[in-house]
């Protein structure tokens, strides 16, 4: 069963949490002088429009026209029962997911591509510069930057850019130039961390160019909820009253954002972020200032780390792969508004594979962190006998990643 | 803007263009005796559920309840205007696509493939055999087998086993079993024609297995009407009488059939197939008795045919390279009541680009035949200045084919 919304049904306002937030949030510093960050710290990389975004405190910040028209593209996204997968598991629990793969990119990413890209042109900027690891966010940039007619490069991890060359076509298909990091040593084999100072040097270095980051910070978080927004009116007409757990994967933390953050204020509704064991950022991080980034180039982020410098193991989840998380996700995880839990791969696999043989399709390993924990979810309903209502995000499908796939199929991964 | 229908508003009937058709079809014939083939000499291959449905001249078929439970884990499609690729071919045309790539398998050929799989696994069939060239139709009845718990076994031409790895993996995950074919012969790359017989000598020499074909066959042409059917009623609700013209790729004429013949008896809507001048079955073939595999074991079909020894160049559009089409489409072509176009691949590939930079999505390099079609009918209205509806398949999505994007943007592909 899917429940459909009509294309005027796109919210038109996103969500803002911060008003919601049981603490207050904690500024971001300059790494020199240990004070808050200002908006003039950010104009060189950032428009006013979403530094405005970064620090409101509003309650409700609206969608403009013409981003709504480019996520008319494919939202109202579907919310899917899987009744076959509920089935399968023998639970009474009824299991609903929203389902980000079908964008243009794959993934719930082009949501806040969408709108930087906007804000971006309407400031006069002609040039978008960003890092990708695997290619997910790089590809989303992409297609926002054809849409608005704004040049984009991408600084690709040079180890992804080399052995998933999907990624790096579909970037290129949409008009987007993308070279190998870092730039000024083809031997290195990359990392996240300097494809973020490559591509915020080549910003910074020009008066036409602008950064665009895919996650973490607080204005990526907001565009986002129009994920959980939708989903909050699709199960009103499945005749939900509400559900009792909401589940996303979290990598830095714009996913399960999306998907969580309208369900904040709701009393009586779990909110479950999923990460990687071996990168354990919110179940086993310390929550102190880092960098965002691993070289230090960033303001300092009050979050949950593993430390800037930590290196995660090369899983598939390549999305999730991340030291930090977003301070907003850190602050609910502080307070106890957010539970986290951790899977190994392996474990994440098996509930995709059985996902892929009831519902048929295919996702993404990032996702199938959120399937294995709806897994643990709903088995525990079973054997409570109790009724439950599990809502997660169908972040994004593994078409392109199906060389993972193939690892677990013929038992080459390793947790 | 899209026109999503609620999930009962699946197709409960199929519809049977025979009827319909202006010169009653030939038979297929026996090659040893010249006779018509019989029901008893299908039987080894197929349950008598679909031989039934290849001969019935009954204007509709009802479609089982467990397959309409199975199609709509995805069905019905949408369907949509697209509004920014009108704009950017500054046409007065309207045109609206109607979405099948968003099966699991990303293309139309689920729509049999649940079909096929339900009336075997009916009649007490423990096993489907098929052939698969690049594995666009052997991933789909691996998730259909998977959906009726049949086991699935997929012979698939070498040179794509080799190197396309992905539609492999697909048909795994989904819990089929694939082998490189031809199996005696591991030096020889294939080709569609031995990986027919492959799977042909299988199922037949087998009591538990049948075989199950993705094309070209009346029973195939007919579950795919469900793609049209949903078209017409989405385009009333899109305040349209009727299209001008209704336009799809055609290899095998699954798709083609699948959004065409619903409107064959539609005075005023024209219908043209569109396929590739290095495969010009309809375009430049003579109408004849032919084989349907390329090793002459299959009954003679009567189609236009480029001769059953016909080997076209390895063209991206896998998916089009038939040397002969469906009997069923054929006869309206000969008839006049379906136009044919044939294209270059550099076209296509041209249209393709610039339908993914306007309208975000990156098509199967066989949907691109239809997408080209389209930009020549846009601008013919453009031409007269006249209104016209426009209606296409978007029959897949190319996300496993971003390798000949590649070719096409760095200037390596040839026509």
């Amino acid at each position: 069963m899917r429940w459909n919304l009509a294309v005027d049904r796109v919210p038109e306002a996103w969500f803002n949490v911060v008003p919601h937030l049981p603490e207050p949030l904690q500024p971001p510093l300059h790494p020199a002088t240990n004070e808050p960050v200002g908006p003039d710290d950010l104009a060189p990389l950032f428009p006013m429009g979403l530094i405005a975004q970064e620090v409101t405190a509003e309650p409700w910040v609206d969608v403009p026209g013409e981003v709504l028209d480019v996520l008319r593209l494919w939202r109202p996204t579907p919310l899917v029962r899987a009744t076959r997968f509920e089935q399968a598991l023998g639970t009474p629990a009824r299991i609903y997911f929203k389902d980000e793969s079908v964008s243009p990119a794959g993934s719930h990413k082009p949501n806040t591509a969408v709108a930087q890209a906007y804000y971006n042109k309407q400031e006069g900027t002609k040039r978008l510069t960003t890092e990708t690891g695997a290619g997910q966010w790089g590809s989303a940039l992409s297609f926002a930057s054809a849409v608005f007619d704004l040049e984009c490069m991408v600084y690709m991890v040079r180890a992804s850019y080399e052995q998933k060359p999907y990624r790096r076509v579909m970037i290129e298909t949409w008009g987007g130039q993308v070279v190998p990091s870092p730039v000024d040593d083809p031997a290195h084999p990359g990392s996240l961390g300097f494809a973020i100072s490559d591509a915020v040097r080549d910003a910074a270095s020009r008066g036409d160019s602008h950064y665009s980051l895919g996650s973490v910070l607080n204005h990526v978080l907001l565009h986002q909820t129009v994920i959980g927004l939708e989903a909050k009116e699709q199960l009103a007409l499945a005749g939900e009253q509400r559900p009792d757990v909401v589940i996303g994967s979290c990598g830095g933390g714009s996913n399960f954002a999306g998907i969580a953050l309208p369900f904040v204020p709701d009393t009586g509704v779990r909110l479950v972020a999923s990460e990687p064991v071996s990168c354990p950022t919110l179940t086993e991080g310390r929550f102190e200032y880092d960098f965002g980034d691993s070289v230090g180039m960033t303001p300092l982020l009050p979050m949950y780390t593993l430390g800037h410098d930590f290196v995660p193991p090369p899983i598939h989840a390549g999305g999730l792969r991340y030291h930090g998380d977003a301070p907003i996700i850190c602050n609910l995880v502080r307070s106890g508004r957010i539970e986290a839990v951790a899977y190994p791969q392996g474990k994440v696999f098996e509930a995709t594979v059985q996902f892929a043989r009831t519902q048929g399709t295919i996702a993404a390993p990032e996702t199938g962190h959120a399937i294995v924990a709806v897994v643990d979810e709903a088995l525990a309903a079973k054997e409570e006998g109790a009724e439950r209502v599990i809502l997660f995000s169908y972040s994004g499908h593994g078409l392109l990643d199906l060389g993972a796939y193939d690892a677990y199929l013929h038992g080459h991964l390793t947790d």
